[in-house]
């Protein structure tokens, strides 16, 4: 078995935002679903480790961009698997135009496997006796031209938003949704933003769990660099749930994020 | 050319509910690139349309399940005109499962097209020479077995929300989105009500355009018929905007809804 897969898919009319663009979160959503098809198809799906007990998480993802693809657009996604260590596994993402060939950006991601019971993370190096291992493709072998994950760190947060949260939001196990945590984000920037700039970086690090019915409080924190017409380069954000409970006044973080913009 | 497109999805692990079923908007979004689809490869798609200056509206959407389509199930859509009126065309939809055929649902939806420039509508029986009447497939050649659109009608309604709209709102027109309001109104309903009850019938008028920053208050009647456990059998939605401004206190109508529960 081809250590690559290949997912397809078009730019949908309803999935691209006012600039004619595929909005990140849905690009973020294909790139799930790659990840999804690679890995069953390897006997590594959710629906197989579930068999056994296991599941993947999603710790992190990093988008990189040059060009976002446009509405009607035919896309490919290559994903593989980067490396495996005992509690994480790093997989990796190129996405290109599937007409002319021509390379859109690059993603990385970490994911781990736990037990559905106990919520403790397994070793991947044990799990089906090392098998993973048998479908990686290092950075010599297939290279991703984009940084690692960064370290966000906000220490001076504001607070932009405050929302709860509702039935669109969660998924099959009532967990508030990977990619509907970068939509929020998304929302915290205002229109003029989009009209003049674009997201050349986005990055995120899922911390905790959210639950349907709870209240996402977004810190906010923009870099001291800032684009030739004063706004931020860079915007550190930060989900925390029930902020301002008597049990816990600073909430609890869920979901660290950071943009780039040029 | 045949008069009935046929469009497949697979429902992907990221567009089901917490029930483990397709997220009616999901669904929504899916009936209207099998009508884009349609449109297209006859000659009526918006891209064409466009050259001429038009572009479609979408005006009504009903849907109505014996089912809804569950995780990784294989679906297929069918969808044709059934009539065509000097102002109004109307799209029928059929659902159905393509592994084994049984059928889900159906969906009826009508539409008007208008002078992208004038936003008046046009006569769709002039446009191309009514060349649209060749692809109309009558009630009678082709049945669609559930009820036209009905009348909505709020007597003494209450408002339930008020929510802003952002950036993940708004299509390439920078028009909110038909889905994304169908996404805000099953967002009113808690968490319990879909633990016991699923939705048999959608409706959906389109009234009036609503743009990014606008404010949407929605207002809520229910029927006085309730289901055994008292929960109303029938609600209806009103989604106006710019409520309680000095110009205009009751604001105007955008969206009006009907969803029916058993």
């Amino acid at each position: 078995m081809d250590k690559i897969e290949t997912y397809r898919f078009t730019v949908e009319p309803f999935h691209v935002d006012f600039t004619g663009h595929l909005f990140l979160g849905v690009l973020g959503n294909h790139l799930l679903n790659a990840a999804g098809h690679h890995s069953h198809n390897r006997g590594w799906g959710i629906d197989q480790l579930n068999e056994r007990h296991y599941t993947w998480v999603l710790s992190r993802l990093s988008i990189e961009l040059e060009e976002m693809p446009a509405q009607y657009e035919h896309v490919e996604v290559e994903t593989w698997v980067e490396s495996v260590m005992k509690l994480f596994t790093e997989r990796n993402f190129l996405i290109r135009n599937a007409d002319d060939g021509r390379t859109y950006g690059y993603a990385r991601s970490v994911w781990a496997m736990i037990d559905v019971e106990t919520r403790q993370p397994s070793n991947l190096l044990e799990v089906k006796d090392g098998d993973i291992l048998r479908y990686v493709l290092t950075a010599e072998e297939k290279p991703c031209p984009m940084a690692k994950h960064g370290r966000i760190r906000l220490a001076k947060p504001a607070i932009l938003r405050t929302v709860p949260t509702y039935y669109s939001d969660v998924d099959i196990n009532g967990h508030i949704n990977s990619i509907k945590y970068v939509e929020h984000i998304l929302d915290l920037f205002p229109a003029e933003q989009y009209k003049k700039h674009r997201i050349r970086r986005f990055e995120i690090a899922y911390k905790a769990e959210s639950y349907l019915g709870d209240t996402l409080t977004f810190f906010w924190e923009p870099s001291a660099q800032t684009l030739a017409d004063g706004l931020p380069q860079e915007e550190q954000i930060e989900i925390r749930k029930q902020v301002d409970t008597p049990e816990r006044p600073a909430g609890e973080v869920v979901v660290q994020a950071k943009v780039e913009w040029e």
